[in-house]
């Protein structure tokens, strides 16, 4: 697990306001713990446009757009691709209007269904894959 | 919407154990009311063979399993499916390991993604769909 991502940053739209989304997110902090340092950062919802100037700066290599239309991986896969990432990994999950274009163009992207969730939701679901890949590729149990 | 499904059945194996997934699925039961009948069954957990047996009753037209490797649906795709069914729409929710291979021969599988979701988060994920599907069908504005 030497190469394995050692730093997770999900930066997200808008403010989670489900008291029991809180509580997993909440929950999937504490459980990874032992295995990444964990960054969540919220930013404010202020249009497309705004939101657009705000995310630019954590694109890089490294960094992944949330988006239905992105690329669809399987839980082991995911894990593969958590493990083949250096040092920090970012994922970019947009508010309620989506994310801008602009910056779709610039990063790649990541699907985690291709149904649509809310982007509330997408931050748990997100969590409990990004503790699925961890427990996977250290090879602990895990329930389904 | 005339022939729109106008009972949910969800049957699902072993019991939510989490208060904030035990929340959503509170939270997504009211918001349904005004759409369907919801019907929650929860089975007990016995292994794979056991539970088969008891899932058996609830195969046949309009049941369907809940199955990673299943027919993948975009929301809009699953808002059409869930219109085009008539009287009762039963989804069946495996356990901790999953559904036996011989029920799986009998029923058309769906899938909510090409992740493994533990079988608790699905039914979470599933009403949510559920919900969004009404939503769609009924033009209303739903939030991302």
């Amino acid at each position: 697990m030497s190469n394995m991502a050692t730093k997770i940053r999900i930066v997200a739209i808008g403010k989670v306001k489900e008291r029991y989304l809180l509580e997993a997110i909440r929950e999937y902090e504490k459980r990874l713990v032992p295995f990444c340092k964990l960054e969540l950062i919220e930013l404010k919802d202020e249009g497309l446009a705004k939101e657009a100037k705000l995310l630019e700066r954590y694109l890089g290599a490294g960094t992944f757009i949330l988006d239905v239309g992105g690329k669809r991986f399987s839980s082991a896969e995911f894990a593969q691709f958590v493990k083949k990432q250096d040092g920090t990994l970012t994922f970019i999950i947009g508010g309620a209007d989506g994310i801008d274009e602009s910056l779709k163009k610039r990063a790649s992207a990541i699907s985690l269904s291709k149904m649509t969730f809310t982007h509330e939701m997408c931050r748990m679901f997100l969590m409990e894959q990004i503790y699925r890949a961890y427990m996977i590729n250290s090879n602990r149990k895990y329930h389904r």
